[in-house]
C-alpha cells in the first residue's frame, strides 16, 4: 500500500524549495502576469480521498491541456472516424511546425499539436449545435462539481497574436482538412484553449483516463479500447518535443500547457495534476516536471 | 489470475489461420528466403513457466532488436555518459531518414533509429577490446541458456548492401559524432544486427526490462532508474515510424525487427516475443501486431 | 541586322501548329474558361516598331508577372531598402512551400515567389496612400496606351481559394514580416495578379528592363543598377521550380504566370511577350516556353 | 571600346588597398596555409591579347571551379544523356546538404553542387578508360599552354576529411545514382578538385564559353546549344547558396571555389579569373566578388 499523504507532502516540499528557473510564458499579457511562485499539487487514486498541497485550489488556465478533452469528447461522439483526419504518431518537431504538415499533406501527426487539434475543433464545430456549451458541459461533467468557465479576455488575446495557428488552420483549409470556416475553428479552438482550471479538477477530470473510461457519475464516456489509446496518445505525444524525455524521467501519460499546468494518469491506479508557472525551452514546467519525476521515483509507481 | 495459458494459444490459432499479409524483407537473399508461413510465440510471465507455440524455437535474424541489447550494454558499461551523444525522443521520420540528422547537428534523435545505433556501436567499440564476442556474451547471459551466435552471411550482406548506413555513418563522422573508423562502426553494427534468436531466446532475454534490471543468474545489470528509461524508450521509439499506432494498439514497450520478430515488455508483470516474417510498409510483422493487439486486449495487460 | 519579322513569323506558325499539350489552369472559373487555343507574340526591339502575331491584343490574365511591376514600384519608391526584409536567392522548391520560409524565419528567398510578393505588397501598402491606383497607373504608364484595368472577378475568386496565399501571409506575419492586416496585405496581392494585359502592352511594358530603367516617355523609373538587378532576379527566380531549365532551354530573363503568358528581355537588344493557356506540371506556358526557345536559338539573341 | 586596360588597373589597384575580410579556407593545410594577400587577375577578351595584374601567374587550388571542366568533358562525351542523371535547378540551400538529394531521391539539383559533380565523375568514370589523364589532358587543352597537374597533398588531404563527400556519395549510391565503387567515385572527384591552374589559365580555358563552344586550337568542343546551356547553369548554380547575389551585383555566368579563385564569363565579349583566398560566408571569395562587381559596373558589361 503507497503511502500517498507522505509521498505527496515530502515531494511539495523538497520541490517548493527549489529555486525557480524557466520563463513564464509572455506571448499574452494574460498567462505573462502571473506570480511565478504560485505552486500547486493534487493526487487523486481510484478509490480513496484526493490528496493536495498549495494553491491547488487556484484556477490557471490549463491551455494545450485542453486538447485531451477535445479529442475525448471527439471520440466520445464520432469514435474512430476522426482517425482519417488526424494521425496518432509523435511529430518529432516542434509543436507548431508546418513543414511537417506539408510533408503530409494536411494530416497532422496527431490530435496533441496544434494543427491536429485545430482538425479536432473542425470535427466537433460540424457535429455540435452548441459546440462551446457541449465542451464546457463535458469538462465540468468530468470534474463532477463546480460549472468549468472561461477567461474570455485569454481566448480574445490568443485570438490576437495566434498568427502561427491562423497560418495553419489556412493551410489545413487549403489541403481540404477543414470543413467550417477558418475564422469560426480557430474562434472555438482558442475558446478551449482558455478553459481555467484548478488541479484538484484536473485531478479529478483525468479519473476517466485511469478508471478506463467511466465518468465520476458512473456514466461511460469512453470505451476501455478507446480509453487505452488516449493514454498510449498523450504517452508518445503529450509533450510537445520533450515526449520522448518526460516518458524516460516520469514514465506516466499526460499532457502540459504553456499556463504550467501538467496533469497525467497511471491506469488502474491514480490522476496527478500539478501547476507551476515557469516553462523550459520546450515549454513544460518545470517544476511540474520535477514534481513527478520525483514521486513517480519514490513510489514506485510508474507504467515502466 | 490471468489465464496465460488459454489465451495465448487461443490468439495464436485465431492469428495462424488469417491470411498472410505483408512481405518478405527481400534486401538480403538470407532474409528473402524465409518462409513466410513460419509462425511463433512465447510468453514469459516475471514468475512461473514460458507459454510457447509454433515456431518458437526456431532461430531467425532479430536485425535491428540487436539496437535494445546495445544500448543496454552501453548504459550498462558507461551510464547516463551516452546520452550526451544521443537523444531519447522520437524521431517522427522513416528510420532511415538524413534530414532530422543534419537539422540536429548529427545528434541521432534516440539510440533505436539506425543512426543512434551507430553512436552505440561507436561507444562500445571504443570502451570494449573485443566488443564482438563481449556482445555476444551479453546478450548469451540475459537468455540463460545456450551461447547467442551470428549468421556470418547476413552481416556479410548487410555490408554489401548497406550503402545508407555507410552514408549515415560518414555523415556522423562529418559531425564528429563517431571517434572511430566508419568501416570499424558499420562492421560492428552489421554484426550485431546479425544475430539469431528464437522467440524462446528473445523472450527470455527481455525479463531483464520485466524485472527491473535483474539477468536470470539474479545479477543486476541495469538500476531500476535505467531499466525504467529503457521501457520508456522502447514505448515512444521501439517502431519505427509506427511507433505511435504499435502504442495505441499494444500499449506495451517493446522493439521490432525486419526478420518478422517483434519482443515487448509489461514491465512487473511479463515479456513476450512473436514471429512471423511478412512485414508492413512501416516494417514491422503483420502477424506480430495482430498477436500483440489481441494478446493485451484478451488479457487486459497493458501498460495503458 | 537581325531579321526579326521572318524569325517572328516563321516561329509563330511553327508553334501554332503544334498540338497543345498542357492544361490550361483550373483553380478559379475566370480562369479555367479560356479558350486553350489561343495564342499571341509579340517582340519589341529597343529601336523600331513592335512585331505581333496571332492574339498579340487581346488581354489575359497576367496573374504572376504582375509581381515585377510590383518589385519594381517598390524599388522606384523606397530603394534597396526593400531588401531587408526579401531576398534574391533561388528558390528551389515548388513556388508555394512554406518549408524554406520557415527555416529562414519568415524572410522570403525573393520578390517572386508568392511569400515575398506578399511582403512587397506590404511595403507598398505602408508607403502609398492609394496603392491600387498608384500600381495601376505605374502599369499604365509602362505600357505608353491605355490604361490598365483589372478584372474584379478574378480578384475576388483568388480571395475565396487562396487559402495557401491566406497561409503564408499569417505566417509571415507571425515572423513579424509583414506590418498591415493580412486581410489588406492579401486584398492588394489579389488586385495585382488581377491586372489583365495583352501581349502587346506586356512587351511594351518590359522595355523598362531592355532600355536600362527608361519609361517610354523617357522618364528614368529605375537606376541602371537597379535594373540590372531586376534583370538578374528575373534570371535567377522568375520561372518557379523551373527557372534553371527556362535560363538553359531560352536564355532571357523574363516571368511567366498562371494565365499562360510569358514576358521576357535581352537587355540592351528587345523585349518580348507571348500567350497559350495550357500550362506544364510547373505552371508555365507549354507554347510559351517552345516559342521563346526556338527564338532566341534562329536568331542567336539570347544573353548566354 | 572598352578601354579593358584602364578599367582592370584601376579596379585592381582599389580593390587590393581594402582590408581583407573573409576567412581563408582551413579545412585541410594545404588551403589554410596560403597567404590571404594573395591577389591576381587576368581578363582575356574574344580577340586581342589579356591583361592580367597581380598574382595573376601564381597557380592555386581550384577547387570547386573543376566541376566546370568535369561536366563539360562530359557533356562533349555524352552528350544530353547526362540529363538523366542529374538536373538543372539551383538548389536554394548549402553546398553539401542532403535534404534536397532525399527529398528528390537521388536526382541531385545541378552538376555545380558536390551530389551533381559526384554524378559527373561517375559517368566519366564509366565512360573513359583513363579518366584522371583524360580530365588532365582536356583542362589542358583548354588552356592552350602548359601540362595542367594536380597538387597529389591536396588531394590526399580532401580524401581524409572529406566525410561529407563519402556520405554523400553512399546517398547516391543507395538510389543506384553511381555506377562505380563509391571510393573509385570519391577519387577521382578529389582528384579533380586538386588541379592547380593560375588567373591566366583560368581566364583562357573560359574562352570556351566566351566563344560559344571552340578550343583555342579552333576546335569545337561543344556544340553552340551546349555552350549556351553551361552559360545557364553557372549563371544560375555556379556560387552555391549565393548565386542569386552574385547574378544580381555581377551579372555573369562564373564559377567560384574555396581555393578563393573565381572565374566568370560574357558570352561574345571576354571570360575573366580573379583570386583572393578569404571566402565570405557562403564560401565565395571576398574581393574576388568586389573585384567582378566594380569591373562590370565601370565597363558597363555585365549580360543584364
Amino acid at each position: 500500500m503507497i503511502q500517498w499523504n507522505s509521498i505527496v507532502s515530502s515531494v511539495f516540499e523538497e520541490v517548493k524549495l527549489t529555486v525557480s528557473t524557466g520563463q513564464v510564458a509572455d506571448y499574452i499579457p494574460q498567462l505573462s502576469g502571473i506570480d511565478p511562485e504560485k505552486y500547486g499539487l493534487c493526487l487523486t487514486p481510484i478509490s480513496g480521498d484526493q490528496i493536495c498541497a498549495g494553491d491547488a485550489d487556484e484556477k490557471f488556465s490549463v491551455q494545450s491541456i485542453s486538447k485531451i478533452y477535445a479529442v475525448a469528447l471527439a471520440i466520445a461522439l464520432k469514435g474512430e472516424d476522426i482517425w482519417k483526419r488526424v494521425g496518432v504518431e509523435p511529430s518529432g518537431n516542434p509543436f507548431n511546425s508546418l513543414v511537417q504538415l506539408e510533408y503530409e499533406k494536411g494530416i497532422p501527426r496527431n490530435p496533441l499539436i496544434n494543427a491536429g487539434a485545430l482538425v479536432i475543433s473542425d470535427i466537433l464545430l460540424t457535429y455540435l449545435k452548441d459546440p462551446k456549451q457541449v465542451f464546457l458541459n463535458f469538462v465540468t461533467a468530468l470534474c463532477g462539481g463546480d460549472k468549468i468557465q472561461i477567461n474570455p479576455a485569454v481566448a480574445e488575446s490568443e485570438k490576437l497574436s495566434g498568427f502561427k495557428n491562423a497560418s495553419m488552420a489556412f493551410f489545413l483549409k487549403s489541403f481540404n482538412n477543414l470543413d467550417n470556416e477558418v475564422q469560426d475553428v480557430l474562434d472555438f479552438y482558442f475558446f478551449q484553449c482558455a478553459i481555467e482550471m484548478s488541479c484538484r479538477e484536473l485531478s479529478q477530470s483525468f479519473q476517466l483516463f485511469a478508471k478506463g473510461g467511466i465518468a465520476p457519475d458512473g456514466k461511460r464516456i469512453l470505451t476501455v479500447s478507446q480509453t487505452k489509446r488516449l493514454n498510449a496518445l498523450m504517452q508518445t505525444c503529450g509533450f510537445y518535443d520533450e515526449s520522448g524525455d518526460f516518458a524516460y524521467r516520469v514514465g506516466l501519460p499526460g499532457k502540459s500547457g504553456v499556463g504550467g499546468g501538467i496533469v497525467a494518469v497511471h491506469p488502474g491506479q491514480y490522476s496527478i495534476a500539478v501547476w507551476s508557472p515557469p516553462l523550459n525551452k520546450k515549454g513544460n514546467s518545470v517544476k511540474g516536471m520535477q514534481t513527478l519525476e520525483l514521486l513517480t521515483t519514490r513510489s514506485g509507481m510508474s507504467i515502466f
